[in-house]
């Protein structure tokens, strides 16, 4: 689908054209309101869409490194001008007056801030939004960041702003086949984003081409790192998480495909075999999850009768998390953040699983993050590349992992992968 | 001062006669009001007050376990019907329209929403506002919380909320004589709070009786934990944390004192041996907040031209921090963390200074937060008692700590300590 529309709508493109006086911004705009015309109806990635807002930034004639370039944010993040309604019907319609910290960095390089897009409710449950993946419209978009994914998917926005707590951000990648990046945890302030766990929260980013992350990373001031420019003699490493068990024959070929195109283009690539402390992980990120959405959701369960029960017993902590199994749950975090740091430094990165297969069927559910959650608890820098096809025709993506602040470097290696990874998997 | 304010001005006092119908929170708001009128044209703790926001509320009729109980914000923290301006032009009259968490779980208890404080700029450095210390008004009330601090210690409010990165709402509690409260790191929601360091940014609380906190902490849902009923047979922890050097001889007398006065009432009292590990975590504070601060205030240097040289230099990270430096200083972080939760074990609660002393003279600065950064990195619960009075008349809180989750261990130990300590100190 990406292949179907044109270059000149990715951020770089925009920008270059906008900068250079060969196209102007309110163009962009225009080009696109005409594919949100065409698509928004099947598609429904928005929750929020007022066109006369983003004209006005358009008319205005934005300058900067991001100028004229469309962005739909996530319903969970700030928006000075438009409503943010997490999918809660106690926000629904209620603005905040001040920018997410994210949103106010993009504007000030330029940026048209188009859109809301659909979130699961406060980014928090796996129950899927109205949002249709644009491949398949029985099939979800996966979430929580199901309309950000699904609109850059389906051209409707250059960049999407997602955020990612278990696999929210890359999962939708995998499913929508964008670009998906998920920075190391606190490079790009989490300011004016709703929280559920400070531990895990990242703002999270979509695109349909590699050069747009780029042009963000640079708008984000992301740390320097080594940007190889060729795979030849790279140490890549292939990593099955725990929980390999979920993950379907066709993402468990992708990988296996993955790893001898990377291995053909010169590439030294090896399995990686993980210390035994990170089968804890993914217990470790539930029970911090449960902690820390205990405090996040008190004031929602407290202000009102009707909270879904999913946040009732997360504030009520039907998990039973006692303080004991919160010491250790960060303990074994901190531990294998250390590890993965020392680990992941004898690679220039590392592949893994954007997610188990393919996006299922049906609206009802997002998909299973059990791929990403692992990741995000590092704090490490993922980017999902949308390399492949599977047995149904949907995309599936494979993720690109570096150490903590190397997010340079995962971005390099994503991008030179995506010229020799790839294909359909039966 | 504390003394001569009537007790029922107490949160518990205020909630107890307004739930019983002995007292209507109009009544309390207006006795407050002519404490604000006689006190803050010379404390000037407010960074916005208008009485028909608070007058409204009372006349409302408010219930809950904090009815009419009123309540100061930090003016970095988000009200959804008074501006929030962070100390900073840009922010000046800015609305948000939300509550932060912390202050909607405050209203759903009944609390009555006073007023904004003083904040130094954006919490987040060592100039001062232009609040006094209701005890001298020559000297600071500390910060960065300064407002609250000042507000609660002169009678202008029952409950103040402030934050802490470094010793923000400890450090003013000393110098103001009043009760402060850093709970543990996560346990009570941070959304709203303009952010600085995610790894440190933590609420804080004062108060002008011990009491008052323990109805904040059913509020807000704290952990269940031991609360001893009597000293007698405690294990009592006495740390000087390192940059001891910088500890004044009256706050070095009033631990010893304070020491010696917990044995007489039959605790065990023993120094604390830190690890050599410990000595690490200050320099691991200042990267960290080196480098969370660079995120936190990018949008801010990219939104506009006149931003204070403090925050342009963290962004444009001027001490030069890369990343391996934080990977090392997030790893100091965690393995403190860890030998902290097994050190603190061993005790019911330890004890170490508030602040290095009493309240320096003069506004331009808030004093020196060498006594509480390390605390805070810790993720600890830290309860200041207004307990000494210094050689200047002015008073010097001591602080009881536990570990993670234990915060109302901490609690009950300090209510049983502040009956048996203090005293001036010559």
């Amino acid at each position: 689908m990406k292949d179907l529309i044109p270059e000149d709508m990715t951020a770089w493109a925009i920008a270059r054209d906008v900068n250079g006086g060969t196209r102007r911004a309110l163009d962009v705009l225009e080009a696109t309101q005409a594919v949100i015309a065409a698509r928004e109806p099947e598609v429904q990635a928005f929750a929020f869409y007022d066109p006369r807002i983003a004209r006005a930034q358009a008319e205005a004639g934005p300058i900067g490194p991001l100028a004229g370039v469309t962005v739909t944010v996530k319903d969970v993040i700030a928006t000075r001008d438009m409503p943010t309604g997490h999918n809660n019907a106690r926000y629904a319609g209620q603005g905040t007056g001040v920018d997410a910290a994210c949103v106010d960095t993009l504007r000030s390089a330029g940026a048209v801030i188009l859109s809301k897009s659909v979130t699961t409710e406060f980014a928090a449950t796996d129950r899927g939004g109205k949002t249709r993946n644009p491949h398949d419209l029985a099939r979800t978009p996966g979430g929580s960041s199901s309309g950000s994914a699904a609109a850059v998917a389906a051209g409707m926005a250059a960049i999407g702003l997602g955020t990612q707590t278990g696999g929210s951000t890359i999962r939708p990648a995998s499913f929508c086949g964008v670009w998906g990046w998920k920075p190391t945890w606190g490079v790009i302030s989490r300011e004016g984003l709703k929280l559920y766990s400070l531990t895990c929260d990242t703002l999270g980013l979509y695109a349909r081409d590699l050069g747009d992350f780029n042009l963000l990373a640079d708008v984000y001031d992301l740390d320097p790192a080594p940007r190889p420019s060729s795979l030849s003699g790279l140490r890549i490493g292939v990593v099955r998480p725990p929980l390999w068990d979920r993950v379907e024959a066709p993402m468990r070929n992708a990988l296996d495909t993955a790893s001898a195109q990377l291995a053909s283009a010169g590439a030294v690539v090896e399995d990686v075999t993980l210390h035994d402390d990170f089968a804890a992980l993914d217990a470790a990120h539930g029970t911090i999850l449960m902690r820390e959405g205990r405090a996040a959701f008190l004031n929602e369960a407290r202000a009102r009768d009707d909270l879904h029960a999913d946040f009732v017993a997360m504030v009520a902590n039907a998990a039973g998390i006692t303080p004991e199994d919160a010491r250790a749950a960060y303990r074994t975090a901190d531990l294998c953040r250390a590890r993965a740091d020392d680990l992941l430094a004898g690679y220039d990165a590392v592949i893994a699983p954007s997610a188990c297969g393919e996006a299922p069927r049906g609206l009802d559910k997002t998909g299973d993050p059990s791929m990403n959650s692992f990741w995000t608890l590092l704090s490490v820098p993922v980017v999902s590349v949308p390399a492949f096809t599977g047995p149904s025709g949907m995309p599936m993506g494979i993720s690109v992992i570096t150490r903590r602040y190397a997010d340079r470097t995962a971005l390099a290696v994503a991008g030179l992968s995506a010229k020799v990874v790839g294909g359909a998997i039966a």
